[in-house]
This record gives structure tokens, sequence and C-alpha cells, in this order.
């Protein structure tokens, strides 16, 4: 669940290997600079990244709104062609760097740099997808390795590991969802028919998730009072099936969270472990304990246990 | 809680003997093609079957489609009963092959099966059953049977389990709700009146399901200042009552997870296994357990407890 | 947290005894077939008055149908009439009884008793009050002494007690939502203006409540940029401000659900406890246990833990 | 987890000390009114200015209500200088009297004091501001202080607790839906339009905000077939996501419920208490523990855990 500091640094090496790091010359300088933050220039040029990256969303949602576009429209256009420009110098930079540009190309953070420039260049011919850089901002996942966010990403780990451990009970009660979603809708469009807004199917079905999660945004309502009085039914058998993802995801975070080791003491005497951060003396023999060192003291309580010494 | 393989051959033995599989001759070999999923013309067969009950709900939602059902309703309406025409001599055919046919009409997927056909014979009668035949969707809970996944199954019993368990504690917080609605129902109606909209009783307490479950749909709503106080109460105490059910499934998948065996350990003697971590003595047999070795601290507890060596 | 069957009788004894049960004489026999429901007459009489009670209550929604009312108002205040002096006798009754009148009177049933048959009378003054007896409702929770439906009175003190395990965390809760609550309403009062729907600030915390419990009726929405920017950041923190109750309630659940013993099962030869319900040896000593009688199969897994033999 | 008595004292001291009470004087003897309630000028001065908070509060609220504000708009107006004048003065009265005026002025409280004024005289200039006094609310939390309520602070502690423990994990959350709620607004702006309602994208973004948080207002609602499709998946997903707040809560205090002390035996040697059930010697001096004896069964592992004897 949490690696440590050693396992993380091997795993970058190994992550330099597969998109092969170049050995030397100006290749390998530039590499530095735009894969790695370790440098000064590294650092400065992820930095300037991250802002050209913020600064050009703002720029596609200032573009939006009609009182702005139409004022400053041609600067808007002006600068994200700019930023697109870059990016796409950027891009193109660091395939030539890498040994293998393939696997770059393919890899996680490749694949959302090749989407976020795609749009603009795509917006010659359909204009409307030119608001869709704004999945730029999926770059800004970046900023975890750049500022070394590593407790952030252990903290998401978590996260990830209840999603993941929980993800067959999730499927199970989604599929009970789509199920009762169909049902319901197709019922719905029976009682209520289309003079009440229920126009098809499809349509019903929308206003079935709608109405299961509780959203309730009131643009089709029941207005009969048999399908009034399905719909109290099923909100409230809905809202016990509802509480599923809270309950399956809670559950697993509440697992996860009990299952730490206050801490790895040990008692040298009769090596029992797990005491707690302010013991003294072994609760099993008495025998004195090792003074307690925890190298993470922002975190209250030792929750988090340090694995490390 | 959780079967082993060799508990689940049995059962689906026992299903068998229960069915009256029949012991040789045309409908020993039907019956290994439309029950049973281990020869390839089975195995054929249930695909087509899960393809056909797709196909047939796909045409019941595009025929509910105003557009689509003025150009194409005549071909729609084909199709519905050519697969009905399919299923119901699928269904006479299940009726065939088994031995004690009312077993399987009256058993769980027979019942299914009946009224998954029903609604297209029913429409003669009842022109807008002809939708509900989307209850055939039910029929692909035989998805899991076929595919062989079995541990969706275990993880829909953890789910039903946590169900059960909290059947009682349910029931206490349904019948709270179904109170506190009629109460509310009527304070609001004797409050608002049907000039805002409360125009009787019934009509009131699907207003106060649909506030108390905060779906506020917002067709009915509290005009007087009055109605606006009782209303911001009743919210906030019924989002307390309203939390119960995340708490209570919550609680019980919790506790279904954290009580699921910590351990591989091993009894040496009668091979059971899933000792708890302080055990010495096996449980089943008396005789004592090996000494208990955790080598997997980064995976807490064993949480994916691997039930195979 | 769970009563055992004694001290259960010795309470009912003690409630007998605080009302002041008549020794003998004709308020003696009545007092058995009202109060109590362990003779022939007295199941009679108490299935008869629920089945009065719900009825009662059909008849006052009915009633507030408005195409019934027209065609049937006279029966329906007719039958309301008769119910309510149906009951208002069986007040008296109850009344003359018991040696001590008052304090039944003053009793959580007797107050119930009471304001189930005030609505009627009040209805002379002020008309719409005749609605207000469907509190007869709350007769109902007779049902679960007759039916000695004692096991649902466990579960519902398990909900009692989490929600008074939680209730200083419900108050601290309580009080933040109405300080935000009165700020929020505060905030969107001076920001969107009465133009806009928000004429008050007590209408703005009907508003605020409203979104903060996530409900929306959509009978007033933020219109201006930014009103809908503070909106936006509200709803964010109050979500996660409103995801506390569930929280608090599943946490203190979860807790009372793991801390149940799995059994009382007691090893005789080291005497520890709890061990599982399918264990046949001791897990600390290795010393057969005596064999685990459960006489509430239908609980799985012994998880109510049976507390007596 | 939680402070026993000394501590809390000792903490008074410290604050008193770090706001530099006077020794003497005049200033001590306002300095013991003002700022504590140990003494009965202090209790009745602390009553008065709870009871002046509210009735302010009280008439702003009332000021905002368009019926009364014509009626008796100069009065409320009077009040509320009134009252400005009073709370002016208490301010200039406090920075008196303690001996190192900056740090009130800076503290939590001085600011909250600061804050409190301000509106009506900066509504000299921006008369909307007047209403914001109702920030004067805060100055309610003073009421913990006065009315010796410790046990709520330290209920209060413990939610704040299972804020501060799970700030990782909910910013991890926060920015997960700020990025879904950026590319939801973004991809609702493009499919359904101005013509829709979905303005911009800060307006689309709104809207992503109110549905993924299940409120749903209902004032911007998708009217495409292709953004009621987009709609319901996000909200399904969504609503995965949006379950993670509770869980985490939820999972926090659970974990800080169920590590509360489990007893309340208590070390012979140094008397400090709540060893574990397990333990046989002090952790603290390590001298041994007298047996563990647990009398109280029907409360489950003592959670009201009685701190004193």
């Amino acid at each position: 669940m949490r690696e440590n500091p050693r396992r993380r640094q091997h795993q970058e090496a190994v992550v330099r290997q597969r998109l092969g790091q170049p050995e030397a010359g100006w290749r390998q300088r530039w590499y530095t600079i735009i894969f790695e933050a370790d440098t000064r220039e590294g650092r400065i040029f992820d930095v300037a990244l991250l802002l050209a990256i913020v600064t050009s969303v703002m720029i596609v949602m200032l573009d939006s709104l009609p009182a702005l576009n139409q004022r400053l429209g041609r600067v808007f256009t002006a600068l994200e062609w700019m930023f697109t420009l870059l990016f796409t110098a950027e891009y193109v930079m660091r395939l030539l760097v890498v040994r293998r540009p393939w696997r770059y190309a393919l890899s996680f953070y490749g694949i959302i740099d090749f989407i976020s420039i795609m749009p603009t260049w795509l917006a010659f011919f359909v204009p409307e997808l030119h608001f869709l850089i704004d999945v730029r901002l999926l770059r800004l996942l970046r900023v975890f390795r750049i500022l070394k966010l590593t407790v952030y990403f252990e903290e998401a780990e978590i996260l990830y590991r209840a999603l993941v451990n929980s993800r067959r009970k999730i499927f199970v009660f989604l599929a009970a969802v789509f199920i009762i979603t169909v049902i319901l809708g197709t019922v719905m469009y029976v009682v209520e028919g289309p003079e009440h807004g229920f126009h098809s199917i499809p349509v019903s079905m929308y206003w079935a998730v709608v109405t299961l999660t509780t959203t309730g945004f009131g643009d089709m309502v029941p207005k009969t009072p048999l399908g009034q009085f399905i719909t109290s039914l099923t909100i409230l058998l809905g809202y016990g099936i509802i509480a599923f993802p809270t309950g399956i995801v809670g559950a697993e975070l509440a697992a996860s969270i009990m299952k730490r080791p206050l801490t790895t003491r040990t008692c040298t005497h009769c090596l029992t472990e797990g005491h707690e951060p302010d013991a003294q003396y072994c609760k099993h023999c008495g025998s004195q304990l090792p003074a307690y060192q925890n190298d993470r003291p922002e975190v209250p309580g030792g929750r988090d246990g340090a694995t490390g010494p």
C-alpha cells in the first residue's frame, strides 16, 4: 500500500530505462531539462510549463464568456495558438530527446500530452472542439512529480486501492443500478407517457438515473398519481441501493486505516510489536522499550505508521 | 461467506438433480446445450442467447423513440415478434428437456424466462405492455453463470448478506420514514394547501419522500414562510435519519470486510485455513498450529486473502 | 445495549406498577383487555384497535383528495367522527381502569393517545386541524408490543443508541450548519438580492438549508456569476460538512456491530471466551469446546450473539 | 485525543500569559470581567454579551424582511448602530485592558471581534455590507467557554481531528472533483451550447458542481440526447467519487471511536489509565497491572468510557 523512498527511486530508474534515456550530447542535456526536475533548469522548465498550462486553460474559459469573447476574441485566439504551438514544440522535443519515442508516445503522460494539443489543430475542421483543450488540465498531474508531493501520491494510492479492492462490488452495484434504470425508465414511460415529458425510454432512463441518485433536476417529473406512487417507492428502495457506494468505499477505507499498525515498535525482550507511540514499557513483558523516533512529526498520533526506522 | 469451488460443483449437481436431468437421447443432448455451458455447443447457444436478449431490449428502446418509430415501426414490431417467438420456442424447449418441468417453471430463472415472453403476448390486449419486455434484461443474470464469473457472485453475496444482516434495522428505518412522511405530508397539506400545489395528502406525501431523500425535484415547493421553516427543520432532521441507510450498510460491509479470514494459516492436521493470527491450536481439530509468520507487511492483513496456495 | 427477556419482563412489571394496575373487579378485567395482549380478548382488542387506527388515517387521506371529497365528503366526516368518538371512549376507559390516571395521561403512550383525539375536537374552531388526526399513526408504535416484535425493539435500540452516543457530535454539527446557514443566507441575500428571488435573509436561509443538504428544489437559484461561484464553493465545502452525519452514525453503528462478541462460548479449560460459532477446539489451549447451541438460527453467523441460552 | 482538565487549565494559563494579563489596577479588574467567566461580574458580562449578539443578529434578519423594513426600518437602524457602538466600545476596552493589544487583535477571537463591528462602519460606503454583521454569530463560539461546555469542545475536537487526519485525502478528492468539473463543464458547453442555457464554461462548471454533488437545482438541464447521456454517465461516475468524503470522514471517525480507551484500567503505580484489555504491564512505568475485570457486559467495550472513577 505504501512505497518507501528507495522503491520509488528504483521505479524512476525503471521509467528512465523504459523510455530510453540518451547517454550524452544535447539530447542528454535536454532530456534532463524536460523530463527531470532535479536540476535548476529542469525545475524552471517545469514551473514555466505548469504556468503555461494554467494560463492556457484560463484563456479558454474566459474566451467562452460572451462579453469577453466579443471584445477580446482575437487576442484569445492568438494566445491560444501561441500556447498550442509552444506545447506542440515541447511535444516534438520530448519525442526527439527520448531514445524510444513510441514508448513515450504510448505512456500515460505521453497520451495526455498528445490529446492536449490535438483540439486546437482539429478545430480547423470542427470549430467547437477548440474548447476541449481544457483537457490540458490533466497535464497538471505532473505537479505531483515536480513538487515532490509523494505524500499525496500515497494518499491518492489509498483512495485508489479502496476503489480497486471494491471494484467487483462496484461492478455488481452498477449492474444492479443499470437494470433498475432500464426497468424504471420503461415503467415510467408506460405510466406517464410522452404527454408528461417522458418522450421515449432512453429519456425516461435519463430521468431514472437523475432520480435514483437523488439529483432530481425537476425537468421531468411524474404527474399521474400512479407515477408519483411508483416514484416514491423507487426513490426509497433506490435510496437503499444508492447507499452502497458510500458504504463500500467507506468500509474499505476504514479497513485500510484501522489495519495499519500503530507503530512497528518492537519489544527487544519478548519481540512483540505494534506498541503505541507513547508507550515506554512493553505491555506484555514489562521490559523497557527503546525510545520512539518518528521522522514524520506532522502526522498526529503516528497514525500513518512510519514504516522506516 | 465465500464458497470454495468444490462446494459450488456440488451445488450444481444438486440443481441438476432437482430439475431432473434426463439420462440419454435427444433430450439429454439438448439439455446439455440449453442448460449447461461446458460443451462447445452449449457455450455457442448461451452467447447467442445473450446477444438475442440485448438486441431485443435495444429494439424496444429504439422503438420508443418517436423519430425512429415513425420510420421503422413496422420493422421493429416484426423483429420484436421474431424474438418473442424465438424465446417462446426456447422456453417450451426448456420445459421439454427437463424431466420435472414444474420444478424448472417455478425456479428463479424459470419465472424470469416466463415473464420475459409474456408482455408481447399480453400486448394483444393492452398495447402499452409490449414495452415491458425490457424485463428480459433480468435474463442477463445468466451471464454470471456462462462467463464463470463466480467471483462476482461472491461479491454480490457479500452485498446481499449486508442487506440481510441489516434487514431489521432497515425495516425500523423505513417504518420511521413512513410515519415521518405521513405526518410531514399532512402538516404541509394543512400549511401550504391546494393553492400552492399541495392538492391532497397523498400528493404531499410524495413531496415529503422527494424532499426527505434530498432528491428535491422542485415541482412542488413550500411558498409560505411557515412552510419554508417547517421544510428547513424537517430536511435537517430528516437528513440525520436519511444518513442511517448508508451508516447501516457501511457498518455491515465494514464488519464483513474486517471479519474476512485475516491469514492463510493452515492446520497441518485437518488442512482447514483462515485461522486467526493469535490462535495456537486449530479450532477444528485441536492440533497445534505452526507459528504464524506474516511476510506481507505492505498489504495490510492479507486483505486480498488468497484462498488457494 | 441489549436487554435479555427477563429484564424486559421486569420492566413490564414496573410499568404495570407505575400505572397502578387495579387488583380486581371490572376494572381489573378491562385493564387486562385494554392494556395487555396476553389474553384472547386483549389480543382481539389490540388488533381491532390497530385496524381502526389504520382505517381512520386512510379516511383522512382519502378525504383530502378533491375528487373523493366532493362525492363522499359527508360519509368521510361521519366516519371520522365515529372513530374519534370510539377513540375518545377508549381514552376515557383507559383513564378509568388504571389506578393512577395522571401517571397514564402523562406517559409516552398516554400523550400520544390524547393528541390523537384532539384534532377532531379542535376542528370545531380551526377546521384545517382535522387533517392532523394523522398523528394517530404514532399509536401504531403499539404494534411492536402486540406482535411481540421485541427483536425489532432491540434493533431500534441499536439505532437509538448510535444516535445517543453521537448526540454531542450531532449537536456540534448542527451548530456548525446553523452558523453556515445564517452566513451563507446573508451573503446570498446581499449578492443576489430580492430581484433574483432572495427576498429576505430568512428566505435565503431556507435556500441555504435546501442547498447545503443537496436537496436543491430549484425554486430559488443564484443568477449572478458571483452568486454561482459562491454557491459552487459552498456546496463543495458544505458537502464535506454534510458528510458528517453519515460518518458519525455509520461509525457508531460499525463500532456497535464490531464490538459484539462473536459468541459467548467459553472454553471449559482455560476460560477464554468469544470463540467462533464453528470452532470445535479452543484456539488458546487446544481443549475441546462444548457443542454450540444457538437458539436463534435465522441470524447468520451468530452475529447477534445470543446472550443467554 | 481527549485532554484532561489539568492540561486545559494549563492551556488557559498559557493563553493568559500570551495575551499579557495586567497585574493590578482597573485594567486587572476589567480584564477579569471581560476576559474571564469565573467571577460573578464576569459571568454577567458574558451572558449580557451573548444576548446582545443574538439580538443584534435577529435585528439584521428582521430588517431584511420587506414588510418589517418599511414600518420599522428606522428603529432597526438605530438599534443596529447602538449595538455596533456597544461592540466597538467593548473591542476598544479589550484592547486597553490586555498588556499586549496586538497579540489579542491578531488572535482567533480578536479577529472575529474585529470583523464583527466592521460591516456597520463600512456600510457608510457600501450600504449592502451592513447585512454582513451576521458574522457576529461567530462570536457565539464563546458560548462554549462561558458555559464550560468543554465536553463539546472534545467532541468538536474529534470531528476536527477526523478532518485533519483526512486533509490530504480530501485535497486529492477536491483536486479530482475540480478537474472533473472543468472537463465536464467544457464538454457540456460544447454539447449543449448557449441555446440550452450553458452560456459559458464557468456557468457550465457551476452546473457541473451542482450536478456532481447531486444537488440538481434544475435551472440548467441537458436537453440534447447526447447531453443527457453524458450527464447520466457522469452522475453515476461522479456519484462514486462523491461517496468518498463520507467514506473518508466516516472511516476516520470510526477509527477514532474504536481507538478510544477501551478500559478504565489504571496503573496502581503511576496512575495512568486506559490500558488495553490484554496488557499485563503498564506501558508507562513498566509495573505490573492488576488483572482485568470487566463487569459491564451490556455496554460493549466500555464505549462510554468514563474517564473518572
